[in-house]
Order: structure tokens, then sequence, then C-alpha cells
């Protein structure tokens, strides 16, 4: 394996300096020039081998490109774009450089569809399993960052996509919604905006919570992904799509008047599910097509549990 | 163990909002908000079980410490102070919260030191070894960072303090030099800084080596730690100081004009020792008090190397 420093050398040429990147590889830190006053939106991840990706299943380059991709979606929840991203590694010593390069490759051609600079990061080496910490920076899309503390009772939830079933392999290989989340800054005012990575149910509930809103939910809206039916038994359908996480869809609330503007000037590809509507009183309730109103748990992934991950 | 969110909960009412922060841990993404036309400093690094601590003889509270420091080096290295930091963390599952409680502690108590406000992260649990990935970021305390790069043949090398044995204990608990950092860029022009963290050699060369420029140091003119008497024998002090790493001492270059003006001022606490001279001739060579020359090779940790730590 090449040294450390010869590593990150080939590394800072496969890296192009973008503003507000103006000085990125190769100092102490990364230096950013903010030319205006500006407000800017900063996220990491780490992944974890044997909890995020499975090296028997998941190439290189799709880990690469995954640890890219979760920060990227956090930015789009922010109603924000990329600009710069710093990845640490703690490689194998037993797998050389060929996986190092092969991370790279799919985190670099991710960087490079959204002009994301990848303007630091930390390269080690050791005998334990492979984690990868990225950090992404971004600046909002519209005049400020969308939080998840914005919704109000009447505003209309929405989703981007559909949920569920994305362990089978789309929560390797998802496109992070910036494209989605830009478009929606410049159509209405966004209330409130989260994005799904432990679950539509756990992250609905995060921005309720966030906002001190509940939510009323018809069980027929919630949008089922059919690589639901890729995942073991054990689960309904329905009960996928609220709880399996890693979706990385956008859920949102907008104003009624903008909710109905929003579905006439849509023009993307990924379709708005409409979920239900923001309520004044706390707690997410589900209505069944029978008419029956249950309230609906935090369902989800969280790490003081073992992921599905392992029996699949 | 409680849960990721409880966790998370608990950690947002210990961490302070300052400015530039305006919306720290518990949404997707935190958000700066910049009054100006500014430029800003992004670092990060990965710590590592085994690697860059031992649970064995590192207390969770200095391993926390330790993880913040490192970054806050480098923010110094750059001229810079700090604003914000970001933590990741894979916890061990079987150490359940104490050690998660204790490490914050330690990293808590040097942000609240420095005023850096705890801005966000990633909880995560594994059965895997404990590692944590800190980002920092900063602004410049003069008009602009200072990086490795300028450096001009004539100048004057100097180091913040000693250097060697700092694995006997002082990488745990050492102090980052962000307040000589600030008094130096107040005094006089910085042409270039570099912390040292793999070996004052190996630093030296990245400085120079990032200057297009060389450097002629008198062997008796290196500063050594007493810690190195601490260290198994195998190596001589001297080497010991120029190899050890983990010093977090600042490497930098000045103007002779300004080198005499900043020996005069210098008023802090911590020792500045001038090493020698900035040459145009590449290459970095040592003088021992014999008058016999040679080159320095850029000794020190590289991630392809076992460290010493496991030997000690």
């Amino acid at each position: 394996m090449a040294s450390e420093f010869e590593f990150i050398d080939q590394l800072r040429r496969r890296c192009p300096v973008r503003p507000p990147v103006m000085k990125g590889i190769g100092d102490d830190a990364a230096v950013l020039q903010h030319a205006t006053a500006t407000s800017e939106v900063v996220t990491t991840d780490l992944l974890m081998e044997g909890v995020d990706f499975l090296l028997e299943s998941a190439s290189p380059e799709l880990i690469g490109r995954k640890s890219l991709a979760v920060n990227l979606s956090d930015i789009a929840a922010m109603g924000a774009r990329p600009t710069a991203a710093f990845v640490a590694v703690s490689l194998s010593r037993q797998w050389g450089q060929t996986f190092a390069d092969r991370f790279y490759d799919g985190l670099l051609q991710l960087a490079d569809q959204f002009q994301v600079t990848i303007a630091g990061g930390d390269t080690n080496s050791w005998d334990g399993p492979f984690v990868c910490c990225v950090t992404a920076m971004g600046v909002p899309c519209g005049t400020k960052p969308v939080l998840r503390s914005g919704a109000k009772p009447g505003d209309i939830l929405f989703v981007t996509g559909a949920c569920g079933g994305s362990l089978s392999g789309r929560h390797l290989d998802f496109v992070p919604r910036l494209q989605e989340a830009a478009r929606l800054v410049e159509l209405v005012d966004v209330h409130a905006m989260i994005d799904i990575s432990d679950g539509l149910a756990a992250d609905l509930h995060h921005l309720l919570s966030e906002s001190g809103v509940g939510a009323e939910l018809q069980e027929a809206a919630i949008p089922i992904h059919p690589d639901v039916h890729e995942m073991p038994s054990g689960k309904t359908p329905l009960e996928r799509a609220l709880s399996d996480g890693e979706d990385f869809e956008l859920i949102f609330a907008v104003a009624e008047q903008d909710a109905i503007r929003l579905l006439a000037e849509w023009d993307l590809e990924t379709p708005l599910h409409e979920l239900g509507r923001i309520t004044a009183a706390p707690g997410c309730w589900l209505t069944t097509p029978h008419g029956q109103r249950y309230e609906l748990p935090p369902l989800g992934w969280t790490h003081d549990l073992q992921r599905e991950y392992y029996d699949s």
C-alpha cells in the first residue's frame, strides 16, 4: 500500500476545488470563502461496516457513494445545496489501496454529479473494521434553511417517493433529493422538512415534536415501495413503509394553498405523495380504510437495537 | 442504555449554542450564520481505539478531550479561532451510557474552555471498537488563514514548546495552541504554520514541501521535551523529538525582522524556540554541534506503519 501521504497526494489531484472552497486537501484545514453574509448548514454521518453496509454485499464504490449520499440527503432536508464535504476513513491494512481507490471512485462520482468539493479528510489504517465519517456543508437554496420546527396546524404533509424495503439494495444507491429540495424551495414556502433515515414514522415524529404539533394521516395514503416485497416476511408492507428506514425521501409540510399550487406546478419525475394534515393536537394518528383511528408509535431504527440487517 | 434519541436530547441540553451557530443539535444539519463576508477553516480527525488511544490507559474523559483537542490544534495551525465542532461516535453496546457521558464530559469541558459550540454529530452503537470523528470549524484571527505554503527563503523557523515523548501521556491532555496562534497572528505576519501531529521532521517537511523551499537547522536548537526519558529505549532523545509526533506544537515561519520583534514582544508562557532558517534550496538539513551536516528524512508516523504505541 502507498503511504498515507502518497495516497493523499493522489486524492488531492482527483478533487477539483470549487467555490466557496478556496483551499482543499493539503493543509491543516480547508479554507472556504464566503463572499457575502450567508448562512451555512453542516451535517456529519459515521458509517460502520456491519451496521450501515456489509462488505459481502456492498461494493467499495457503493459504500463510498452511500457515505456521501446520506449526508447530501441531510443537506437536501435543510432546503440547501451542498458545497463541500470532508471524508475521514479507517482503512483495513489488509485490503491494500484497491479498496480505498474504489471507495473514492464511488464517492467522487456522486460528488461530481452534485458539484461538491471534497475539501479535506483524514486517512487512517488499522486492523479493525472499516468506518468512514463524512461531514458535508451547504448553503440554503432559498433565503434561509428549512428546519424541522416550522410545521403549523392546517399544513399539508407530503413525502417525496415511496418508502420501505430500502435494505434490499436501495439504501446503497439512492439519489439524494437535492434537486427536489431545490425545486420545492423555489416553488413554495416549505415550513418544515426532514429526510427519512430512521423510518417514516420515526422521522415524522421528529418533525412533529420539533414543531410542537401533531398529524392526522390516512393509512391508504402511505406510499409503499415495491422493494418491500424483496424483504423477509414478518412485517406487513405498511409496517415496512412506516418503519424500515434508509428511504432518504423528504417529508415536508406546506400551507394548504401552497400544497394545491405545488401539486399543480410540480414538474420533476419524483412523485409527491400527500400523507395527511398537521394538527394543533399532539400525537400522530392513522386512520384505516375502515375508519378505525389509532396512534402511530415512532417506529424505526434506533441505535440501541440490533438492525434487521443482520437477519436479512 | 438510553435510546439514541434520549441520549441526543440530554446532550443537546448540555451544549450551549453560540454565534455563528444559530441552530445546533436537533435538526438534519446545524445552521451557522455569517454576518459578513468571511473565510472559514474546516478540519476533521478520526480517532480509533488501539491506534489513537488505549482504553486500558486513557479515561473516557481524556479520549473525549483528545478527540476535540487534535482538531483545535489544526484550527490553531491555520491562525484561526474555533467556532463549532461536530462529534460522531460509534459506541460499544456493552459499555452502556456511562462511557458516552464521560467521553462528552471531557470533550465539553475543552469546548467550554475555548468557546466552541458542539453543534451536531452522529451517535451510533455497535459491537466493534470505539471510534470518534470530530469536525471543527473556525474563523481566521487575522485577515486571512495561515497556510503551510507561505514560507520564504530567509524566514526564521520557530516551534512553540518542546517535542518528543508525547505518547508517555501528553498526547491525551495537551492544550491546543490556540492562544499562542492568536497572539502570533496579532504580533507578526506569520508566513506559514503547521501543527506537529506526525512528528517535527515529518510535519516540517510538509510545510517546506508546500512552500517549495528548504531549511537549515542546528541539531542543538531542536527543543527536546523531558518526557522523552519516560519512553522505552531504542531512540535517542533527539530522534524522539524529531519523530515521536503528537506534540501538537506549532511550527511556523516569519521574516527575520518579524522574528526579532516577536522574540522581544512575546508575552505568553509557552516558549518560542528558534529552529533555523528557510532556504531557497530544497531539502531539510541538520548541522551537528561538531559541524557535520546531514539531510533530515521526514521521520514520523504514517498510517502504513504500526505505531510504537503497541510496544509501549
